[in-house]
């Protein structure tokens, strides 16, 4: 392989070391080294290079894990004599010697490479033992069981890790689980604990005699020999078929190799005097400043996690708290569950001065592993806790008073993803619940109400009074009333970019979509789920961040936005470049999209200002008129819609500016959809029902995504057009003199080419100059163009000569260019991703590598014929992190988003201009 | 305008000769002066400089029309003194003078650009008539009649076109058609011809007074203001609105500019030893070597084309051949219709002799225009005359032959474009006929048969002895055998790219699309196209090229392939460096493209294999399946014939490549499209209707051109495309094993990304090696992709890691690069072709300004990681001239077409060949 015999050069051409010690208060190490040492190793020298209490050990490199021959299982030259050497100050900084049968050292060996990979190697504890060091640890320990207790875990962790000992086949059960089963059947016991001595040993000697069996080989006695099979193992692991896959997927180069980890054994499971916790040096779900941590007295550090005694609170007062709370009385509390600060002062000072120390050094809220053995307390790890949004946020916050941090690292500290739980009703995490299927989460938060099939049900519930949740295979136009008056709203069908999701998403309505094992009977009223059958008034609660759905009321908890949260926000606008517009298309949107902080909106869709009440009516007498004059006339009942709902957008957008998309959709989404519909149409508008029927059967399309629809709408019906210009020209003139500020982009859609946009940017022209020679006023406006059409984006020079602005619409583009209709890919897109041929849905994420060229060549061709061309970006993904930092690299001016991103949308432009120009 | 002042400033740097001499035996000018002076001007010139008898005259250049200033009407400085010696040069040649009251001297002005522009300024005749030289005019011709009838004319004339008098609206008319109307009447005649000399007189003085008024200046009097006046109309003809958009259309720069010639007048219409007529070098429409024309004694040029009165043959065994066929006696013909031979015998000789001088000037057919004055013959006009497909290779073979011009020339005389009328029945040129509707020839020829409406229909008739023409709102693969039993299809719906129009091209069956006059009534059996009602049984009749629809049986005639075919394309075989493949799905058309001379199959559809009889049926067992082991089961049925029709084609193709793409089509095309039909399937399957019925809505898409298909469906169900590997690999061995050279090239359709196409290439070879090893043998085989996503073709240079070759699937790279799907944009494409967004359809002809650039990105992206990647191109678009040459200047390998179009491909690869050597 190339890239290690690259590897095997370079290292000659340095001094060779290669293996790093640690502990006994300091380290040939420390937390710059981490491609070298691997995240753990360096972590660990990092530690004891401030003189915490890590056990020792040494590290040996991620180089030597690339020099290693797998199949010849051979090691660089003078490996071993380098290992021995730290092994020596190893017993010597512990005071043991390894194989000593007195009073053995023991040894931990763990993997460690330089990006975390969980699926590697798990690791071997108590390396060391064998017949005779068993021995000596019994004694050592004052426990004989403790000491067999721990053989007979070694032997097994050993087998299994490094001797590979698995199930023959899927079908039978791990074969040393299968002995101890047996073993407790005969001593007629059911916990493990409940084993004698006299049971662990025999368990050695049937675990020793499956191993000679099944390996062919005995277990090894010698514990050099161990420690070697050990090492070889981690290195084996890093080309294993798992780890192949996830490095795959996580893009991990083979060339990183791993590090293994050699260290001291420490045990918190020594009696009264030894215990282990875990603990956090602040509150990692409020943020508050306080040290949080449990812990167990003669314990190990999976029993504290594993939840079957219950841990102690590590300090005083949390004690106290916890009592209450639970109704523990203080007497019992002191005998049963006293603090670490009253069984162990002296422990719980060194710990708390550790924790400062660690969190004054990472700058961050530190996630601390302890053990106590037999009160000396050993630090095993620390790492930056998780915390929830809320706590992140107060954290950073108080860091930068506490000077600890900077404004701009605190802005980076907050995830643009966390943003979302705060701005949506959660499902309360405390509410017992169960989830009886998943779809996808597609609009956040979290909504429970009264089942309806229609959006007429859901209009005439929520008049009544009633929360309603509206449940349909697929949403269409049409149905937006209903999903204005539901709570929540879950499909059976669809996408993260559907007609449901966009639009829930939009009106920051929870949904979830595409749960495809919903079976709906719109005839009944009912819908199936699994097992459960529900009707029409059933309740259910839906969670469109997870995709969960939940029959019955499951509690939620509200939304609530921190004083900290506006102070971090304020530092995030300072810190970006990008601006952040919203989507929003009607004024009640645009308001809640300023107050969410947009700074104008970046797409306004005139289509679904069509839906309502007579609009409907006149939008189809339109598409059904058979000439110029019969849609003219239908035009015109429109016009003061639009022009009304403009001046409204105006006026809550004051000051900013508005890009108005004109008509996009092919016209036919604005025809009923069933018989019945069309029989409402006919009684209603009084024409005949098989003509109406014949003239909707013949704008039917294939492909509508690709068919008439956008600016080929008004190549053939320029009149369209002509009256949205009108409308938003007039409503911007009456905003004008009623002394809004407006500043109009008006947008043509779906241009492939540029004598498209010159004919359609002459016509709109024109409109603007009649109304305002009419109205002997005039206002500045600019006409610029989606980029969504693939074709738009490799001409986009010759575009860029009649456009004032470019805003790409990503969701098209990523149709067209990736050949992916985003309602059909349900079927197979989820394939796509949990097999890794795709690292991301495209339509959550934009697909940098593809679609992103396009907006690449567009923006470098663009600006090349119109220097100061401004560009932006209007699909779905102008609200996701990822996408926004690719826009932000691609030098846009701004990106859209729907209003309730618009918060998660600053931070991540904060986090692209800080990321950027830290290089 | 910048255009101008770099040209003022090229030509202060030459010599500042801008009028050119030609006539009286020389010129000052030639052919390869186009540029300089106009295509007219520099034709004329060569025709003088060869000492043929071309009315003398001067060309002002067209550089004079970039210096020209049309708002101050300035010419540069000099040019008048420059005209005006080249008017005396030709005043002494024509022994004339210009103004001359006695023998006035008269002049034609014309403009003449570089290209060809129809649509620029008229001609202005007789220029140089006031009523003082009216009368000089009219005593040398002899008559004073002649004279003031010139006279009005050119009032007329020069009103018109130099004056601008238009009618005032729309709805005037002509103001002096209107004038010569009242003449008419007051006189009390009915033609032109039988006004008197006296009502001309009086015309003249009513035009004048008419220009007087309507342009508030006299008519101008003055000879030589005439001449600037008409010179002046012409530079400004140059920017007005008609040239402006012509030029846009023909992407013709601005800055080329006309020339303006101005010519001395002679006239056929001088009595009986005057004439004017038209000939031919060759015979136009069979290409036989003899002379060939048509002239009228007493005559101007347009009564010879106007049909008024029977024009004469020029050669006396014309004339003979004539009279026998139109039964005009021996003694009537000497009469009446004498040939030029007997009347004119000495200008007959000269006229020969100049034929003859021209064509092997030009060394092609010409096409002459010439006037006898008096018996002196002159020679208006030469150029290469426009023939028959028919006649274009028998000449350019014949000229071969004659040594007059080389085989590379020869090839290049025949447009690719022209082949198709060979290969294809045509409708008899003769026969009577009235087209009652238009849709789009798809696939050309003629064919009539018995209408029918379904493909069961068709089978019956067809298999009852009857010759049907298929008539549907569309086709789907469902009527693949109706469409092979009919000798023609007519669809109301979708483009040339439809299905109809696809599979027609590549049976060769004679087809019209999208005729949307057409309402069909499938349950009466009838159809309604315009005021015509007819019914099942009734005869149509269709022409696939031009796209009419005619009522009744209309004659038509076979095609015809020539021995100097042949020969012709044996030469372009061997000036072509892109190899012709063609797009065939089973052995016949196998055969039939290799009888055309094709190279291979670039594109062999496996789809189409499946919906014959028992193949269908397995395949919706497939597809309703619920689980792999159902898909397997109904596969392993399908193995057998996708095996041998595999082995058919290998055969067929023994010794080239064979390209077979693996299932493409989402499956819902292979399944019922009305409940009569699913109905039919459950009674036939045992099924449950309404399982059946809703397996199939599940299947239903949105947009399933961007759906689930192509590859999407062998990652989701990969046992597809392992049976039909594994059908591909035996066949290929069984072939082998027969003696059969095979190479078969299997292609994966609908590739977006690298992991795709690695994760498929994969399975393939894991199938082959597993038939190889079973069979004991192997053989050689490629694997590729189509590149027809955009994406793929961004993302080109990782896919071709995995690829052998790529195949341009231009069609969809077109529907999803431009986004525009192919079956629906016939609502609007017609529209933006017509209106000149765009300048052709993009499915006929490849959109190498767009589209064109994905494939380039492809190319060279694909070549830059494997220098040695077959790249070729299997949409409509191969079998395109332009597209073709697009191919070859791509440096693609080959180009693959339907097999009839594969002569056409041939020819057009050698053209590309042969121009792009020319530069």
């Amino acid at each position: 392989m190339a890239s290690r015999k690259k590897h095997s050069g370079k290292r000659a051409s340095r001094p060779a070391k290669r293996v790093f010690f640690f502990g006994g208060g300091s380290a040939e190490g420390d937390a710059s080294m981490r491609n070298l040492l691997g995240g753990k190793g360096a972590n660990l020298a990092e530690m004891a290079g401030l003189g915490l209490p890590v056990p020792p050990g040494f590290t040996i490199s991620t180089e030597v894990c690339t020099a290693y021959d797998a199949t010849t299982e051979r090691y660089p030259k003078g490996l071993a004599e380098e290992v021995a050497s730290h092994l020596a100050r190893l017993e010597k900084v512990m005071d043991k010697k390894f194989g000593d049968a007195a009073d053995p050292l023991l040894v931990s060996v763990r993997s460690g490479a330089r990006a975390s990979m969980p699926g590697m190697m798990d690791t071997v504890l108590n390396l060391g033992l064998n017949d005779d060091t068993v021995k000596g640890l019994a004694a050592a320990a004052g426990s004989e069981r403790f000491a067999w207790d721990s053989y007979r875990r070694f032997i097994q962790m050993y087998g299994d890790v490094v001797m590979d000992l698995k199930p023959a086949s899927a079908k039978e059960a791990d074969p040393f689980e299968a002995l101890i089963d047996k073993q407790k059947e005969r001593a007629g016991v059911s916990q493990d604990t409940d084993l004698s001595t006299s049971d662990l040993k025999q368990l050695v000697g049937k675990f020793k005699a499956l191993i000679r069996k099944r390996c062919k080989r005995p277990f090894p006695t010698d514990p050099m020999e161990q420690l070697w099979g050990a090492i070889g193992a981690v290195f084996r692991s890093w080309t294993n078929e798992r780890a192949v896959v996830y490095r795959k997927l996580n893009d991990i180069p083979v060339s990183w190799g791993t590090a293994v980890n050699v260290q001291a054994m420490v045990f918190g499971n020594l009696g009264d005097s030894s215990a282990t916790g875990v603990a956090f040096t602040r509150d990692p779900s409020t943020g508050e400043k306080r040290f949080f941590g449990e812990f167990l007295v003669n314990a190990q550090g999976e029993d504290v996690v594993a939840g079957i005694r219950t841990p102690q609170q590590i300090t005083l007062a949390a004690s106290k708290a916890w009592a209450k709370e639970n109704g523990v009385s203080e007497s019992r509390r002191r005998k049963d569950f006293p603090s670490l600060e009253e069984v162990m002062p002296e422990c719980y000072r060194q710990l708390i001065n550790v924790s400062h120390k660690l969190e004054r050094h990472y700058r961050d809220m530190q996630d601390l592993e302890f053990t106590i053995e037999r009160d000396r307390l050993w630090m095993l790890q620390t790492r930056n806790g998780k915390r929830s949004a809320q706590a992140a946020i107060r954290i950073a916050v108080e860091m930068v008073d506490e000077r600890l941090i900077k404004t701009t690292e605190a802005v980076l500290r907050l995830e643009p993803a966390q943003i979302d739980q705060l701005l949506h009703p959660m499902i309360d995490p405390r509410a017992a619940k169960q989830s009886v299927a998943r779809g996808l989460g597609a609009s956040p938060g979290a909504a429970c109400g009264e089942i309806v099939f229609s959006a007429e049900d859901a209009v005439a519930a929520k008049a009544a009074g009633k929360q309603v949740l509206l449940v349909r295979y697929e949403t269409s136009p049409e149905d937006i009333t209903g999903m204005v008056a539901a709570e929540g709203i879950l499909t059976a069908r669809g996408g993260r970019t559907s007609h449901a999701a966009v639009v829930a998403r939009g009106m920051g309505t929870c949904c979830v979509v595409g749960c495809e094992s919903l079976v709906i009977d719109y005839s009944s009223d009912s819908m199936k789920v699994g097992e459960h059958v529900l009707h029409r008034g059933d309740w259910i609660t839906i969670d469109g961040g997870s995709g969960d759905v939940f029959v019955g009321k499951v509690p939620t908890v509200e939304a609530k936005v921190s004083a900290e949260f506006a102070r971090l926000m304020v530092w995030a606008d300072k810190a970006r470049r990008l601006k952040v517009r919203a989507n929003a298309d009607t004024p009640h949107d645009s308001k809640v999209a300023r107050g969410f902080g947009a700074e104008g909106i970046g797409l306004c869709r005139t289509e679904h200002m069509f839906f309502e009440g007579e609009r409907i009516d006149a939008m189809r007498e339109m598409i059904l008129a058979t000439d110029l004059r019969g849609r003219e006339k239908a035009l015109k009942k429109l016009l003061p819609f639009q022009r009304r709902d403009f001046r409204g957008i105006f006026k809550a957008m004051d000051g900013l500016p508005v890009t108005i998309r004109l008509l996009d959709p092919p016209l036919h989404e604005f025809l009923p959809h069933s018989s019945a519909e069309y029989e409402a149409l006919a009684a209603k508008s009084g024409l005949d029902l098989a003509k109406l029927q014949a003239a909707g059967e013949a704008l039917h399309e294939f492909n509508p995504m690709l068919g008439h629809r956008g600016c080929r709408l008004a190549i053939t019906y320029p009149e369209i057009y002509t009256m949205q210009t009108q409308a938003i020209i007039e409503a911007a003139l009456q905003a004008a003199a009623a002394g809004v500020k407006v500043y109009p982009e008006i947008m043509i859609p779906l241009v492939g080419t540029a004598s498209e946009l010159e004919r359609l940017r002459a016509a709109v022209k024109e409109t603007a100059e009649r109304v305002f020679a009419r109205k002997g006023r005039r206002i500045a406006y600019q006409i610029g163009t989606m980029i969504e059409v693939p074709r738009a984006a490799l001409t986009a020079g010759e575009i860029a000569a009649h456009a004032d602005f470019f805003s790409f619409g990503t969701n098209d583009l990523t149709q067209m260019g990736f050949g992916l209709s985003r309602d059909d890919s349900g079927r197979f897109l989820p394939a796509y991703v949990d097999s890794g041929i795709l690292a991301e849905d495209p339509f959550a994420s934009l697909d940098t590598e593809g679609i992103g060229q396009l907006m690449e060549i567009a923006a470098e061709k663009g600006r090349a014929v119109k220097k100061k061309l401004k560009l932006g970006i209007c699909g779905e993904h102008g609200g996701d992190p990822s996408s926004i930092e690719f826009c932000h690299r691609l030098g846009l001016d701004y990106v859209s988003c729907s209003p309730y991103r618009v918060p998660i949308a600053r931070l991540a432009a904060a986090h692209s201009a800080l990321k950027a120009k830290k290089g």
